[in-house]
Formats: C-alpha cells, structure tokens, sequence
C-alpha cells in the first residue's frame, strides 16, 4: 500500500502485469454467528470467508477493508484479535474501513488479492472430460476454524481449468460452476468429516474447500479426492451415483459473487 | 473489467500509470436511515458517500463492490433501481457483492477510484500559508441528494496540497486534515445553505462538499469559497474568527477512512 489508515481512501499502487481480485463478505449477527461466540472467533472467520473466495480464484492477499459495525469497544478489540493476526499470516494489510456504532452487529470484509494476468482461476474453464476434485473433507461443523486454501488455489494456476470454493454446499457450488461452464457432472463419492454425513457432506455450507477441474490424466496436487468428472448433458445438472443431485446447499436469495 | 458479477471474485486488470483508491462506507438501518425514507434514495445515497471519498482523493470511480442485507426483495430492487443510475453515471460499474437475508437492514458499498500515479489527493500535504476553501455551502439538510464532487476533485489534482471531503462536519474534518498535515487552522467564516444555521455548517456533517487547501494567491476554481488559511500553531487546533473551535461533528467511536 502506498497509503492505508488515515485518509479519505487507501491507495495501492498495482505491480506491472498483476490482475486484482475482489470479493466482499458480510456475516451478520443472528444470521451468520451470535455473541456467544468469541469475537475473535468471528473477527477471524470473517476475514477468513473472503480469503477463500481469493484462493478459489488463485490469488494472493494483497489487503482488505473491514467495515464494522458493533457497540462494545472491548468486543471490537476482540474482533480485531481475531482478525489481524490471519491478515497478517495470509498479506491480507488491513488497508482501512468504517467502523459504525449499532446495536445489532453487522461486518463486512472485502478482500483484494493478486494473480499473474489472465491466470486467475475461475468458475467458467470446465471442459467435457475433465475430471473434478474436492480439497479436504466435507460435511464440517459451523465452529470448525476455516483454512483458507490460498497455497492450493495458488498451485492450481494453469492446472486447473475451472475452480470455485465450497462455501454454500457441494451440490449448490458444483451446480454454479457448471452453469457457468455450460457443462453438466457425474459424482461418485465425497469425502465426508469424520463425525459428519454423506447428507452433510453434499449440502451442508460453510466447507470452505475448493472444488476444482482439470483435465482427465493431469497430476493433481497431493491432498485432494477426485470425486467425479465432467459429462455433456444438461446444463448445471449433476448425478451422484447415478441419482439426479438437487442443488440444495444455503441460498440467501442468490449469491452475487 | 475483465470479470463482474458470475464467479468467487471480480477480476479488474489495471491500466499503465495507474494508482488505484479504496474506501467503504456503511448505512444502517435505525442509524443512518429508516424503512420510511425511499429505497432507491437508500441507495443512491450508499454510494455517493463512497464517491465522496474517491472524489476527495481527485479520482475517477472505476466499480463497486455491494454488500447489502435487507429481507424485502422488493425493497432489494428499489435499492438498486437508486445506485444504478448513480453507478452508471460515474463510471462506478457494480462489479460485485453479496446478498444476505436479515431483518435489520445494512449495506457497505465499497468505490475502487482511480488516479495516476503519484496524483491522488492526500489529507497531509497541507502547508502553513496555504489557503483554505470548501466547495458549495455547509449545514445542508439529510435529505438532500448528495452530488459527489467528482469533476471538482479531479481538477485539484496538482492544485490543491491536501483534501478532504466533509462528511462528519467541518470542524472534525478540517481538524483530521490539520492533524495528518502537522498544521493549525484559522477560519473567517463558512458559506451557510439557505435556511440552515452558522452552527450546522460549522458541526453538522453530511455535507459531503471537499474542503481543500492551495498555496497562497493560486487561482482557485470557480464555486469554490475561500474560508480562511494554514498557520503555524499547536496541530489540529482551529480557530474561528479569533475563538477555538472545538471539533465536535459527528464521530461514532473514531473513523477510519
């Protein structure tokens, strides 16, 4: 950052041939977490949401802008405990924000991130034949701390040909990034949190893995299952085991980004 | 663009030379509005006050970012029925965002602006002998349309030694833009809106007009008044018309960009 905290905007000063990536998070309170839980925990998993929209697309952090709004000084403090060490850990600066006064808690995390130009990954590259892995296990439980999957995303650039993260449910997120390939999917397991379900795994949100393509026969990076492949079919329709898969994952309204 | 709306990130790929600008602003219901007041007003006027900032800093708005939370999918749409028009007009495409269902409604529009490199207006470069000048008049009422003072910002560049624009009232922000320049203020006096007060103008916020400063004698823009000079002096101290003005616009705890 050229400039951060301290005037009217952050300034950042783009490095010759990078592309920047955007996303932007909101987890409210009686929605998205309450204030049993710790402040820390959510000034975390706040930034952490974001994070892995970055990964999904291969991108590095750059830095992020935190617009907040709470009442309790001491549980803002907490928030940022949270917050800022993965900021620092993942390059992700606080650059700035807007810190507001109100009663029912409310932030919102947008994140800038950095890929070569033209080698962001993205939801739209998936190819008849490809074959389609999930990182990690599916199926977690809400408090499970998320690990944004930045060193993956990162290694997927020129693998992969297309790459979402999994943050509504697997049958929901497999759903979009086949719509926007045009393509359909033949799914024949996944792999399951231990202490989880099957049920779980396919629909449950919140996994904040990534769910990605590459061609079939490519060498896919240690730790992830090969859970399916890509077919010719109706757009956005998806088999597993051979049973048509409703897109039944979280769903606000629809999810812009 | 190279990528809006339709995958986890936006994707903006950044032209030779230049400097990108970054700021976030909340509105919050039962804080900065209620359901009585028009959505599409709502709207427009979550991003103007982000456009302020750009316009405070002599850049030109290049997208958006919208995180909205609000439950009435008619009111969702009036919402943006008020940004768009705004958004096209200044170049500020909605490139982005996230929608969540809740029953207190937020949003946070985030401006990524532009200026090249080296250009953007800054709050410390104010020098002692400079002379300082607001744009429009002061102590306006909330429900008038904000008009961001894009062109205006954009011609300062290379006039004007700082800037800032007056959202919390004019003698915070004129006390920030002191504190970041090292310097000291005297103000003569302060042009007042039709029918609003001496004292509004100097406290009220949500002006939303740019309050800069130029080296003595420069030829200043035309609609611009010039309320008083730079001094020497114990920092951020203003006086009005001989007296100390305490900073006491509008602050929620403390404000960050």
């Amino acid at each position: 950052m050229v400039r951060g905290i301290g005037d009217d905007c952050a300034i950042y000063r783009p490095r010759a041939g990078e592309e920047l990536l955007f996303t932007t998070d909101q987890m409210i309170e009686d929605v998205h977490f309450t204030r049993a839980q710790t402040a820390a925990s959510i000034g975390e998993r706040a930034l952490a949401r974001s994070l892995s929209d970055i990964a999904a697309m291969g991108g590095e952090p750059r830095f992020c802008l935190v617009a907040l709004a709470a009442s309790d000084t001491r549980w803002i403090e907490d928030f940022y405990r949270g917050l800022l060490p993965l900021a620092k850990r993942t390059g992700a600066a606080v650059a700035g924000g807007d810190l507001a006064r109100a009663e029912k808690y409310h932030c919102d995390v947008m994140v800038c991130g950095s890929a070569p130009r033209g080698k962001a990954l993205r939801r739209d590259g998936a190819r008849v034949g490809d074959s389609i892995f999930v990182s990690g296990r599916l199926g977690k439980l809400w408090d499970r701390r998320i690990q944004p999957r930045l060193a993956l995303g990162q290694n997927l650039r020129g693998l992969a040909t297309s790459c979402i993260d999994l943050s509504d449910g697997l049958s929901l997120d497999l759903h979009r990034l086949c719509v926007e390939s045009g393509v359909a999917a033949e799914i024949d397991r996944v792999p399951v949190t231990r202490g989880s379900t099957e049920d779980r795994a396919l629909h449950g949100g919140e996994d904040y893995e990534l769910l990605f393509t590459m061609p079939e026969g490519a060498a896919a990076p240690r730790g992830v299952t090969r859970i399916g492949r890509v077919v010719r079919g109706v757009t956005g329709e998806i088999h597993f085991q051979g049973r048509l898969l409703e897109p039944r994952g979280y769903d606000h309204f629809r999810k812009q980004s």
